[in-house]
């Protein structure tokens, strides 16, 4: 599977400087990864309806990426392809004055998703150890001495931790928690953004507030690679995404989104050998009207 | 203190058979200890009126114990005492359908207090640990196989860690997590069944489903011993309070919150020195109306 190359299990470190954020070292064609996508589409919308079905297993997809690498996209064009009916977008802003005052992780656990159901992250808990890290956020805490007083590198480190232990949790009790880094370049973010200034209908999707976290570009890969490294396990990979062009991330995307569900194996509920009398039962009531 | 002899901090195994249901042991005087009661009533609402100003720590305060412990009691005796702005209780119950299909820590996370505030939990996740444990209701769970084929004790020290760890992300995060098992003999919950049959005010807190849970009373005991030598820690330690004598109970309940918001250490904020000057001049403002 193309997507092999960019998953992170736990068992290799992240360094998306290596890594490439379009799809040429792939050697693929553009047609061709379109119809691949189309047929996907149609595969995960088979299996999320089995997941949704049997109810026994839920699913969280995490996804991250600095401005323009092509969340919101990446959700409407691949995710756009699930039923409705099971599946949740929820979008973490900056926290507000209530979740300020709660545990990180209080408004991503209200958002978890039922059994059987998938909850769509665009951006996550990832933010408090991202975002908060490259800006030194956590210096602005109201909480205990004991924290406050901490070692950045410990305070991460625990938090790392933390992110773990929740994610591993959520594994243990029938959750897969797949998290997509889409992975853009410098120079495509900045083709992005001014698309965003010059056309009327994209204006809305660029805040001038965009330019200083732009400015930060390099340090945020750091930190990313430091959150992917740290926070990629086994059960809760995380995939590095090509973002500059948005034919080969939906596909790759669509590619991750069908092995993650495979790994669940989802089938349709099989009824019992007295349901299925009944089922005969109502047949026969159904016909004799 | 007289409640250090009840504590469980993960040093060492709790073995309810072999520690006091009653005030006995401790020598005390019922009208003398209702006397500090009240001055500790007194404490607590100072100290949880510092914790709110403060706003810096979070604390959650769990109570479990069998049917007639003195639940409902304790919370409205001594957690009374707290100012209710900045204090919350909430009782779980078994969980209804929308719960059963999410994790198990969905309702509760939900529940955890703003930094400032207290939640008091009567019954909560340990009810996932205990009552789940002693019936065996995780064979009814519709969950992957990979959990469901899990060998039981397995599955409970999976639990048991998975508990440990959010109680440590809690503490981590700004909070502290209080364990209060309320410790009543058998013959005593007798005698308070038969009161809530024979008297018509009483009878509401009865159900004659609270008859087979009874018949459970030493499989119950066990399963108790068995989680609170797992998840008591230094930092989210458990109290195995006697409980056969309301006036006790409530008198030890109220040592251990003064002794963990002590701990705590709240303190009014002190304004910094600018805000003092503004203060200064608002002052000479309403002087001068």
């Amino acid at each position: 599977m193309k997507a092999d190359k960019y998953l992170f299990d736990g068992t290799k470190k992240c360094d998306l400087d290596k890594l490439p954020t379009n799809s040429k070292q792939d050697g693929v064609e553009k047609a061709e990864i379109q119809k691949l996508t189309q047929l996907n589409l149609e595969r995960m919308a088979e299996l999320q309806e089995m997941l949704y079905a049997e109810g026994k297993e839920g699913m969280v997809i995490v996804l991250q990426a600095l401005d323009a690498a092509g969340k919101d996209s990446t959700i409407k064009h691949v995710m756009g392809g699930f039923n409705p009916q099971g599946v949740h977008v929820y979008s973490f802003k900056a926290p507000n004055t209530e979740e300020q005052a709660h545990d990180y992780l209080w408004r991503i656990s209200k958002c978890l998703p039922k059994r059987g159901e998938i909850s769509i992250f665009n951006r996550s808990h990832y933010e408090d150890l991202i975002t908060v890290q490259v800006h030194d956020f956590q210096k602005r805490y109201k909480m205990a001495d004991r924290i406050l007083e901490k070692d950045k590198k410990d305070f991460y480190e625990q938090r790392y931790r933390q992110v773990r232990n929740f994610e591993e949790y959520l594994y243990e009790n029938s959750y897969r928690v797949v998290k997509i880094f889409l992975h853009v370049s410098k120079e495509k973010q900045r083709e992005r953004f001014l698309e965003r200034i010059d056309l009327g209908e994209k204006n809305w999707k660029f805040s001038s507030n965009d330019m200083p976290t732009r400015a930060l570009f390099d340090d945020y890969m750091e930190v990313f690679d430091d959150v992917i490294s740290n926070t990629a396990t086994e059960h809760s990979p995380w995939y590095a995404v090509p973002a500059d062009q948005k034919w080969y991330t939906r596909y790759l995307v669509s590619e991750i989104l069908i092995r993650e569900l495979e790994k669940i194996d989802p089938h349709f509920p099989e009824l019992p050998e007295e349901e299925r009398a009944k089922l005969a039962d109502c047949r026969r009531q159904l016909e004799s009207e």
